[in-house]
Parts: structure tokens; sequence; C-alpha cells
């Protein structure tokens, strides 16, 4: 069963006297009288990173996933606590001392403060993640309208790169492969379009599942469809040499999720403000496709400009 | 190494700029600006409960005993959010059901709301549980007084005892079987006193690792020392049937935890207020012993008015 069946199906229902929790039909939690935004994740190993060779690198993903999720719905992260289970290897002092250096670092760069959490005995590692921020509004799902152009921060599919060549399934060399991990580890999350996407999104979701699952995410609720333009969604120089070196097809590699980047759509007069803001704020935004009525089918036009057909379109928490 | 060393080496400075964090130090995070009041905890299978045989029992312990967090403070708890991790046996179509079952029951007992959380796939199940209130002020840890009283909700040791009855440690009849199992699953936690213990108490915990530690915990950075009476401490009537038919010891059925009664000291001049208190709201509240300086030893004495001896003082989650 898919996560959204389950939550939909058993949750759901026992949510409805709560209009803050927003049916858990979005990314976050916003009680708007107490200007309260909170976001819950948990992360296991082998499903959520592959292990924990390098726990420092694994806290800084984990840290940087769970606030996104404020951050792409224009909520500053202030507080995070962090429940941590595993064993005594993965616990060792050495370990620990690596995690609150990590957590440090982190804690400097996105102005976050631990905030409490807990820690337990269990033979299989896992961490949840509560992520708090305060803010008057945030940017929904299920508010795009018809015609709404389609963006996207930084670039995509850098970190899916990045998985495959630590499960050792692409060879390359070592610049690249240094590059294509640090970009899984290290996802460039965007904090400093926090303040700003409220000024021109009209809906917004970070992208963890994949471009397209997350896309059909943003939109659930609302009779509407899109079409993207493969061509326009930005990748990495190193993305692009990579893919045209192995003849991979684009996407699949951009639409694998573990990005962190920002999806939103924003009405076509929004052009102007969303270029600058981009370029005063150093963050790339692109415009990869629109919003189109419900009579149309969902569609993504490739470089010959045909049509592309999809299996799977990104990755489910699956039980 | 023990939960409180692994906290205090690792991760208390890193709270350190975020007063509200309490140093990691207390049974809640309290942004007092913001008046949130934040408790995260995580149970795990084999550790917090036995097994999963009654999804719809654990569910409910594990809500009681998160909020309770919250309630011993005088916290008024309102939000939760739960993460589950676990297998397809755990999270089959008819446990789910129970699951959500459960949790509506316990919404509308303690009026709080589904407010998010996630489900993951994992071979070991766990629960993380975030609960979140809204106050003013919170009663803190570490703020007991000398020759401050030291007062207990409800009965101790039922839970304890119904954890024996079901490992199979214990033999009993049915009845008494089913009263003890009851108390372990479902703790009697007492919402009733949240908007009253801010009248009298000057400093709380509630007990989750067992009175002795608690009350250790919840004094840990003063130089404050105790004397409890063991005659004084109170049990329920069934508890005491057991303990003279099986000449069990007291002292061992009432420091082991699970109890979720609340634990907190008074000034003398509170007894009158405490008793009021006690008798409109139907909730039990004991004096079992004292706050002393620090000069004295901390002592527990038995009904033969002789000092206890105790080798181990309650329930540490190790790693």
């Amino acid at each position: 069963m898919h996560e959204f069946e389950l939550i939909k199906n058993y949750f759901q229902k026992l949510s409805i006297k709560s209009p803050s929790a927003l049916n858990l039909n979005d990314d976050v939690f916003f009680d708007k009288k107490n200007r309260l935004v909170v976001s819950v994740d948990t992360y296991i190993e082998g499903n959520h990173f592959i292990d924990f060779k390098k726990p420092e690198l694994v806290i800084k993903k984990i840290i940087r996933s769970s606030i996104s999720d404020l951050i792409c719905k224009g909520v500053k992260p202030k507080y995070y606590f962090i429940s941590g289970s595993g064993n005594k290897q993965s616990f060792s002092k050495s370990n620990l001392s690596k995690i609150s250096k990590a957590l440090n670092q982190e804690q400097n760069k996105y102005k976050i403060f631990l905030s409490g959490g807990d820690t337990v005995f269990s033979n299989k590692l896992s961490f949840t993640i509560t992520s708090i921020g305060f803010a008057n509004s945030i940017v929904y799902r299920n508010k795009a309208k018809i015609n709404d152009d389609i963006y996207i921060s930084g670039n995509l599919g850098d970190s899916y790169l990045g998985l495959l060549v630590l499960k050792n399934k692409l060879k390359l060399n070592q610049r690249l492969k240094k590059y294509f991990i640090n970009q899984y580890y290290l996802p460039n999350i965007q904090l400093k379009l926090t303040d700003k996407i409220k000024k021109f999104a009209n809906t917004s979701i970070d992208i963890s599942d994949g471009l397209l699952a997350d896309l059909d995410k943003m939109i659930n609720n609302q009779k509407l469809s899109y079409k993207l333009f493969l061509k326009d969604i930005p990748i990495s120089n190193n993305l692009r040499k990579v893919i045209d070196l192995k003849k991979l097809s684009k996407i699949n590699y951009v639409s694998n999720g573990d990005d962190y980047q920002i999806l939103f759509t924003a009405s076509k007069n929004k052009m102007r403000i969303i270029k600058k803001i981009a370029f005063n704020s150093g963050v790339k935004l692109t415009k990869i496709g629109s919003i189109q009525s419900y009579g149309q089918k969902s569609s993504i036009i490739d470089d010959k400009n045909v049509q592309i057909t999809l299996k799977n379109k990104g990755y489910f928490h699956k039980f």
C-alpha cells in the first residue's frame, strides 16, 4: 500500500477536527492562530540513507531534508528535535562526536537550534526529525491556477547520480564521483528563498520523492494537469556531461528525488519579479512548464517535441 | 552509556544558544515567547512495549506516555504527531484499523488532535510521538526548595506488575491478571491536574523510568537530597494484596516506572490547597516524603523505621 493511501484511509479522519493539520495533505502542519509550523519525518538506514559509514554526512542530509519541508513553504526553520534509535556501534563515542560536530555546522549554516529529542537502543538505525518554525502564512499545496508557470529552484538529478555512484551502479572518475556523492549527502537547499517565495508562488512543495511524483502531490486535490518541457529541466554541467557521455535518459535522472529543490507554480505576471529575486539572491529559478486544465492530459515533451511515456513517476514509501 | 550522560556529553552544547531547550535537561522544550511546549519520545518494540499483538493497547500506552510529559508540567496537550516504522504485518489493514480506532478514542478522551507524521517501512517496529501544547508558563525541573514536601499522584507499581504478568513472571488469577495488564497498557494519566499543578508545585516530573530514578532527575542540578517513607507510597488495593500474598518487597514494585503519575514538590504551606484540589478533582495526591539539604544523604525509610539500601534506582535506556 502506498503511504498516501494509507494516510488517507486510516488517519485523515482523525485530523478532521483540526484544520491546522491540513487534512494531512501538505508537507507541514500549520496552526495559524499560534503561528506554528511543524514537519515530522523518519529516516531509516537502508531506505532513506544507504549506511552509516559517514555519520556526519547522513546527519546533514536528514536535517536538510527535514527543514526543506518548511523552507519550501516559505517558513524559516527555527528548532529541530532529533530522535535516534540505534545500537552501540552506531552511537559509539566516535560517531556521537561526528554527529554532534555535524549538527553544530548545520545549526550555524541554517540558524537552527537543537531543542530536544530522544535516544533509544535498537538494532535497526533510524532517526525521526521534528522541525519547527513560526509564520503568519505559508504557501499551501493544491493552490495552483490554470495557466500558472511551473518553476524549479537549483538543479535536479545530481543527488540520484550520487546514489548510483554510492551503490556502485555507475563508474565515474574520482572528481565526478566526489561531486555527485557530495550532492547526494549535502543537498543545496534554498534557505535564501524562504522569505521571498510567498511573493510569487501560488503553491509549492520540495522535491523529495521525485519531480513528477511531487508535482502530482502538489496538485493532488485539484482538477488540473501539467505540461513539462524536458529540455528546460535544469541540470548541472557535471550531470549534462555524464548523460551525454553514457547516453543516459535525462528524464530518469531528474525524476528520482532526494533533490530538495523547491517546485512551485506562479501566475505568468510574476515572471519579472521571479527573475529579479533569482538575480538578487543568486538562486537559480527555472520555468519548466505550465499548469493546464484537467481536460488535457499531463505530459512531458522531449527535445524532439515528442511526448514521453512514463511507467513510474517516482519513489513511494511502500508497505 | 546512560542516556543522560550521552545527552550531556554530546548534545547539550548544541542547545546552549536556545534557552527554550532548557539545556535538554527537562521533560519538555518550552519557548516562552511563542508559548510553545514540545515533547518528543521514541518507543521501540521489545524495549518500550513487549510486542504488537494488541496494537490498540500499545498505541494508547505510547500516546499517554507522550502527553504525560506535558501534563506533568501543567501544559494541556493539543496536537500530536506519530511517526511509525514497521513491516507489512505490523501495519496490516486490520492493525491500521485498530490503531486508527484507538487514536480516535484517545483523541476524544484527552482532546488532542492527530496533526501529522510519517510512515516508513522497517523490519523493526518503532514509533516516535511528538506532542505539542501551548502555555504561558510551565513547572520546571530543578526548582525544589529545602523542606518541600514530595507528593505523588495516583498509585504506583500496578504497571510494573502488569509487565511481569505479561512476561509470565508472575502467576495470578484471571481477575488480577486483567487488572494489572490493563494498568500497564492504559496508565491513568492525570489530565485533570493540568490546570491546577502550577498553583502548588515548585517542580515536577512524570514517572516513566521509576520513582527514584525520576526523583533524581527532577532535582539533578540541585544540591539537595530527599527522604521518602515507604509506607506512604500509595499503591492500589490489588497491588497490596499481591505484595502481601506473595511476600514481595514493596520498594521493588513502586520504583520500576511506566506509572505516568506526577511527582512534584510543594512548600509546606501548600498542603491545604493540595488537599482541596485533590478532593475537588477526585485525583489522589499523597505526600511521600520531603526535600532535605545536600548534607543529609537521600534515604528511604521502611515500615520499621530502617533505611533501605538500593542497588538500582530504576530504568535507564542503555547504549
